[in-house]
């Protein structure tokens, strides 16, 4: 029996161009330059893993202080920037159509709970497991979010699908020994996504459902 | 004898992402909703393509007074995000490198000049030809914009290398008969850029200046 564990930010509601803003401000902020390109390539890393992603790319260390000030500085341009946010097309009729077929399902998010909360709040979530990151003792492209997510649903990880939008969400599918599936949601291309492990790429919340056969689900649609 | 024809928004300028958020919001105002990352995949088509790809995107007919008010609002939204944007790494030291080895170039955009000038401002772009969108009868990937950049530097289109961040600026080169280089830097995947036919792809100008010798120009350095 196949459950699938979701992916929230990027995944379900259009966040990611909104992070790469917030990032790209609060290291401005911080007399810090870094190309937009290369942050968005790093969103979906948890937090103490970008910073170090962060501290590769402008070649210098960024100190506990510095680090605190991003974090904050970023949460405070994400929450400006929260009300442009929607789900995207399909994500509602996804999360339904699990539910109605007896499909069970987490989400696991590398984001923060109290930041995402107004975001959760647009979907119908259901009561399901909600693993983040402050739950598992390292960040992806680590293992642990997803391992412990299919821990809560009772199943072993080679019954998970994994759905997500980044190629951290790929590389920690695979390292789960679950079947990774990627969307472009994110920004990334098909190639990214195939080449960091993921079994198919779909376009949106809404191609994934049409084609969920394509996992191994089987949906009896009543419309 | 090479010479380099040059997009300039996201290409030398870190534009992008301001692009995709500034349309995000005039849609919205309109009442349209459509996902960041299927906007970010048409920013460098000009103006009107670009409507036609919104069209077909939010599978409904933009009408020219809506069409109108969201170039309107997009070059609003546009203008306050603008103070933000900075040059990428590289971009004044490539240009100097061009003419202090004698290369000529051309700088060829699909975007607005006004919108573009305070852009164009952070650079030293010297006394080169400027070639817009409103110099030519149809928008890239159409090669009339490259075309024209080529006859003002009175290179035919066999002898230019095109410097480009999308997957429009590769198809319009390879439609031009000239040789398109990528860059990483508005945000496509280097896959994206080869499968358009990018002959080499390098992550920003920085890149790019350290292997001019790839695309057939030797620089002798002095540092």
């Amino acid at each position: 029996m196949t459950a699938f564990v979701l992916d929230f930010d990027g995944t379900l509601v259009d966040s990611v161009y909104a992070h790469v803003a917030a990032w790209h401000g609060a290291l401005r902020e911080c007399g810090l330059d870094l190309a937009m390109w290369r942050i968005h390539r790093k969103i979906g890393m948890s937090g103490s893993l970008l910073m170090r992603a962060l501290e590769t790319e402008l070649d210098r260390k960024l100190d506990d202080d510095l680090a605190d000030r991003l974090k904050k500085l970023h949460g405070r341009r994400f929450a400006e920037l929260r009300s442009s946010i929607q789900p995207f097309p399909g994500a509602q009729d996804f999360l339904n159509d699990l539910r109605n077929a007896g499909v069970r399902y987490a989400i696991a998010t590398s984001g923060n709970l109290q930041d995402l909360q107004p975001l959760m709040d647009l979907l119908e979530i259901g009561d399901v497991p909600i693993v983040s990151q402050k739950d598992v003792p390292a960040p992806k492209p680590d293992p642990a979010l997803f391992l412990e997510a299919a821990k809560r649903l009772g199943h072993s990880p080679g019954e998970i699908v994994v759905v997500g939008d980044s190629v951290w969400d790929m590389l920690a599918a695979r390292r789960a020994h679950a079947l990774g599936v990627g969307l472009l949601t994110g920004g990334y291309a098909e190639d990214e996504l195939t080449r960091a492990g993921a079994y198919r790429v779909y376009a949106d919340p809404a191609q994934l459902r049409r084609h969920l056969h394509e996992v191994g689900v089987q949906i009896d649609r009543k419309e």
